[in-house]
């Protein structure tokens, strides 16, 4: 089986347990993009445990919180697809009125430029918050 | 405040209680497009309180387990956007390998036609397994 969660990272390291990982993701035009990574090779949420499941949606949860503290995004976006990766994954996306996509999805067409801003996501602070608000 | 998720239904009712609903969606070519719609007006998941979230997740996973069970789909999608539409819902998408957009995302570009297909989602039957799955 060659899956790129199983055999990567798949991003900067933020935090991690002994089920799964956050990870940053270096999307140009989206500051504070992360991935809640389940550990092993699973396909679909109901394939877990009810409390497998729960603990993975309450670490999205807290990515979305620290987010929303760090960041003050104008929404977030959650999903799990997998189609191209069947490997549980989870998106936590802090979107912006002026982001390339907004309000559309950020996989459909791009509705303008990337613009130059002044909002960064410090990888550190965000490892410390989520480190805060789960341990 | 004119929000459409407020005011209207949003499709065809599945099974409600108290603080939900889930409907489903009639989009060409995703037969099982369902919807879980939280009754009030609230912006993000982190929102609601713990309760209220795994409540809301419960359901989506239960429409998610129904969707495999009866239509055995390659793939499920999930996701929470509400760019739009800024009231908390979960689309719970059905996929197949000859969807129109497989493997991308629903809101990306369509990768292929509307193929005709025998797949056909009987509504009062996905009706009867949610309430068979959360009663």
């Amino acid at each position: 089986m060659d899956c790129e969660l199983c055999s990567r990272t798949g991003g900067e390291l933020l935090w991690q347990d002994s089920r799964l990982r956050v990870v940053y993701v270096e999307e140009p035009g989206y500051p504070g993009y992360c991935r809640v990574i389940w550990g092993a090779h699973v396909k679909e949420m109901t394939d877990l445990t009810e409390g497998a499941r729960a603990h993975l949606m309450d670490v999205v949860f807290a990515v979305e919180s620290v987010l929303r503290e760090q960041l003050a995004p104008h929404k977030i976006n959650l999903a799990s697809l997998g189609n191209v990766v069947p490997h549980l994954h989870w998106h936590v996306i802090p979107r912006y009125t002026d982001d390339p996509h907004f309000p559309q999805p950020i996989w459909s067409n791009a509705q303008r430029e990337i613009s130059p801003r002044d909002r960064v996501a410090n990888t550190a602070t965000l490892a410390g918050a989520i480190a805060a608000a789960l341990e």
